[in-house]
């Protein structure tokens, strides 16, 4: 059966996984276009349904399935050329806990563009828990989007100041600062969170007043700041050179 | 005096720099904002007018001036809230060159906001001779905003393919490729040219086929690629990372 009116429940139901309140609520996000579908299913992730077109003929995956109408499935996508197929999928609840490895904290980065940016090269550096307070959400389509396949694959944590501090007590904290040491002569710890603050404020001060060790990245004189998902990717690469040295 | 119909021939012109089209027929870019407009006047670029809204009480310059109302001015502006000054600001004209010192060509980069961040990231890293062939208009409003001040302090060239490459024979090519070179395992010549491709398609064959390096980034084995701006930072750092060990 097709679904052709965006007045259906199931149809709006699935429009508003765009909504943050409404994802919370239903537990679930948006996954769009048939690459990002396919990464999804790859990373296991718990796939509630998929969502095609009715002209769509790519790859099938033997999920649920729900077939719409041209007019109700732009309605579900947030992408403005959708591709035909899309996925409700569970959003991974992850516990707090301490990291087993080198971390990341993002501390109010408020762009969701950022968010996915930073999470998608996370992800490819190595730092899979990230740690979020006060960010624009990751499960956003935005977000998503320039994850990636990032959200996928990383264990994503969400909390308070107060909570994120206690989970990560014993962690060396590493703060990115204009006024820090210079990440090229550094030698991190074995085990640190690099914490990452908002695009425009920075850190916030629970987090700078825990930070163990604050690094800057060189800059010529004209430039005070870099876009915070290249500032990110920089130091989350340079505070690993040691093992990216090793890598083939 | 001032202008208050959006119907008024300069407001019209103004409004009409947002278009590349009338960007290169006028020759001017729109500067939006206190900072931005305060750092474009420090860069020594020409500043055609200054265009303020009739409530704005910052800092004045001395520049020719036109006040415009309320209407007019966000017509002529493209940030959705406008601070209540811009710029009209000559595009600097700069003459196809040979390099000298590492230098950036971007090829077919078309994303706006990762041109701006590149180039933000490139004035700070020290490579502020870009080369650029077939990308987004850096002197979009997109662009120049993402740039933060980048694009008044870089010496942006444009041209052809074959146009770019003649003006750098004899310089190393180094690309950017899956296949490449781990860039933390690799030590650049002392000029070089770092080739930045398409956010999907990467490198054209023109530029690619004439590499003399190619260098990847390590990543996990679930990541196929990075952002295009976090990459382009990622990879300007690690190449200077002799001189970037240098720096306090």
């Amino acid at each position: 059966m097709i679904i052709v009116s965006k007045n259906n429940p199931l149809v709006k139901e699935l429009s508003a996984l765009k909504e943050k309140k409404f994802r919370e609520k239903n537990g679930c996000f948006l996954v769009e276009g048939e690459k990002m579908v396919r990464e999804c299913v790859k990373s296991g992730l718990k796939i509630r349904r998929l969502i095609m077109r009715d002209d769509y003929t790519g790859k099938e995956y033997g999920f649920d399935t729900v077939i719409l109408g041209a007019d109700a499935f732009r309605c579900v996508c947030d992408e403005k050329t959708p591709q035909g197929i899309a996925a409700e999928v569970e959003i991974p609840r992850q516990i707090l806990r301490k990291p087993q490895k080198p971390c990341l904290i993002l501390d109010g980065v408020s762009d969701p563009a950022n968010v996915g940016a930073i999470i998608r090269t996370a992800v490819a550096a190595g730092y899979s828990e990230i740690y979020c307070i006060s960010c624009a959400d990751p499960y956003s389509p935005k977000s998503v989007r320039a994850s990636m396949s990032g959200v996928f694959f990383a264990n994503i944590m969400q909390g308070t100041h107060d909570e994120i501090l206690s989970a990560l007590q014993g962690v060396s904290f590493i703060a990115a600062d204009m006024d820090g040491e210079n990440v090229f002569q550094f030698t991190p710890p074995e085990l640190f969170a690099l914490c990452i603050g908002n695009e425009g404020r920075g850190l916030s001060e629970e987090i700078f007043s825990r930070a163990d060790h604050t690094v800057k990245i060189p800059m010529g004189y004209q430039t005070e700041s870099l876009n915070a998902a290249v500032s990110a990717g920089i130091l989350m690469y340079q505070l690993k050179k040691t093992e990216m040295l090793k890598r083939s």
